[in-house]
């Protein structure tokens, strides 16, 4: 049996999930959080499921949720999406970036890639016969080096794919980031993935700068989002691509063979959750209060902290205090200290020790607290 | 801009439904059931939410799902998947089917496709390069010209997609049919998938016979089936894919980039109200009424009626009646009638007027009644 991914195991996320059950480890790998989401959204699926939503929703999703969309990135980018034509409801971000890629990338296009990548982003380029060229950002994030991707620039290249708040690093685009890109794309006549997953989660007063602000880009954008890190319903798997009308109908014609339609009563139920602005709005707030608690609590361990300006991960180095490289370590850590976490290397191409840890701090005040504890006796 | 599906627009069943409803018609196009789930099975999704089981599943679904599904392929067919390594959880049938094909087809591999066909096969297939090979059913179906089939191999023949009970047809597969499917397959050494989403709806005393059943076919075989038609829940997306272990390793590299995971909590609703095999084994009588009812209400008509042996379709031609082709009828019968249905010749590759039309009886009694009152006064 000839594989379409050879080079594919199985993702971190479920190696480490599950030699963190084995070991009964603190799950602080895999980014989901712990508490639950609120009780009214939870009541909010079974209204719309006694109501009789549970036939499948328009293939594009819902309309109450396509507009709220709508509303929603209006009002934080000013820019105009059609719920009709430019908005498509996806099961997840994830399929919302398959499909993405899947409707860009044709055999022997080239993708842009900025490693450290979240997993999916290049076997999704494989599986449709693309070539993904690595932008390495070094261990010592100080920005893009924009000349680098300049470089990179072929005349097949098709695609440049991008994340702020940025998963694993935490990292986040500046304005000068998002014009650079607008520059090349426009210049090269590039597409543009953007996966904003964690715009909600920012932090130190700094503003999320979407991909839809820049009208320069957003044209060319295809912009994907999720409400499973924003209303802590990683599980719900709700999501949404955001694109000019001749993308979106390309988008279309492969979701709709892809999946046709994604969950009715939660679509209705997001809907309406998403009519009070708080209920994201407050949530950088709470994460930032967790990430300065864990911070706080392992600041005695000796690891060197990475900047975590958003998402809900904090990068720990930690060269000075072991030789390992960064899978054995989370392997060790797991096993020995009860702490589970992603070893950043896994997110690159070539690196294979990149002696950084990503710990995901969506849990609870005195699991981080415990965490850190365990950590301690054994680093 | 290149389309990765140049001949593809939009799917015959958003257009009806969006015309059925311009025009107010009763919607016997798109097939979903008017009737809602039940009240049990509704409490049972509310259940697992208010009990927090609103994050990631695991990738190939909640072991509790893949469970129930294992014990009830087993009863079914004394076939023994095993959940850990056979079993995965999908966005629905949609999903396992493009992934099983995705999984199998390289840029050049042919597969067999029977049409008339569901819509989603050949652009899953043309989308990984593909090339979809037919054999045509004839309208006065008369049973599988095996002697085509064979015809129709090439060295680069490396699947066939089979369906029973079938959409749009009715048709269903004979245990001598599966059988030769079984010798041709194994003798060029194919892989087969089989969309047996209607396996629990099907008439006159027939037996569902499964892929699964015959172990020479189980062994290449990925099979795709799905909750929704058989729960009444077309809107909660959730299918399932079954294939031997190395196959499954491969399916499952795929559906991880794709979706990743399925909704949880109605993946736990799901596995509880598996126990109760009353909730599906009641389902064929359920639906025989419904088309011994409509079959009844149109036959003064003058349609010609194609056998229905399962699905909730009935298939009928109309040559003596008019000389519209199926998709100018099928169109004015929305209009004029207020009854929409799905032209057949839709499903062909070639055939541009089958003149046969496809309803969907997957509706109240009374809808089903005044459908065919509306139809006598335009016919
Ligand atoms: C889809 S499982 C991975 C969750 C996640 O986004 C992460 O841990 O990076
Ligand atoms: C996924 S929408 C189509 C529903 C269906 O299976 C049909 O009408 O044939």
């Amino acid at each position: 049996f000839r594989s379409k991914l050879p080079r594919v195991g199985t993702t971190i996320f479920t190696k480490m999930s599950r030699l963190a059950e084995e070991h009964q480890a603190i799950n602080l790998a895999q980014g989901f959080p712990e508490f639950d989401c609120a009780p009214e959204l939870q009541k909010l699926v079974g209204k719309y499921i006694a109501r009789g939503k549970n036939q499948y929703a328009p293939m594009a999703g819902v309309m109450a949720l396509r507009e709220a969309i709508a509303k929603k990135v209006f009002a934080a980018t000013a820019k105009e999406y059609h719920p009709e034509t430019e908005i498509t409801i996806t099961s997840g971000a994830t399929e919302a970036l398959y499909v993405a890629l899947s409707t860009v990338v044709h055999p022997g296009d080239e993708v842009i890639v900025f490693e450290p990548a979240y997993d999916s982003y290049v076997p999704c380029i494989e599986l449709n016969g693309g070539i993904p060229v690595f932008v390495t950002l070094h261990p010592q994030y100080e920005g893009i080096d924009w000349q680098d991707v300049r470089s990179k620039i072929s005349p097949r290249t098709k695609a440049v794919i991008i994340n702020t708040p940025h998963n694993p690093t935490g990292n986040v685009w500046k304005l000068s980031d998002l014009h650079q890109l607008a520059d090349i794309a426009g210049q090269h006549d590039l597409m543009v993935i953007s996966d904003e997953v964690y715009e909600h989660i920012i932090f130190d007063g700094r503003e999320h700068i979407s991909a839809a602000s820049i009208p320069a880009l957003a044209e060319r954008t295809f912009l994907c989002g999720s409400f499973g890190k924003t209303f802590h319903t990683t599980g719900w798997k709700l999501g949404y691509c955001l694109a000019p009308k001749e993308l979106t109908a390309e988008f279309r014609k492969i979701h709709q063979f892809l999946v046709f339609s994604v969950v009715t009563p939660i679509q209705f139920a997001i809907a309406e959750y998403l009519e009070n602005p708080e209920h994201y709005l407050t949530l950088s707030a709470f994460y930032q209060r967790k990430r300065d608690l864990f911070v706080h609590a392992i600041q005695d361990i000796g690891f060197g902290l990475r900047p975590s300006e958003g998402s809900f991960f904090q990068n720990v180095s930690y060269e000075n205090l072991t030789g390992e490289n960064d899978r054995e370590l989370a392997e060790r850590l797991t096993i020995e200290a009860g702490v589970a976490s992603i070893p950043v290397s896994v997110f690159y191409d070539q690196i294979t020790n990149y002696q950084t840890l990503r710990f995901c701090f969506a849990k609870n005040d005195d699991t981080l607290l415990r965490a850190a504890e365990l950590l301690s006796k054994v680093v």
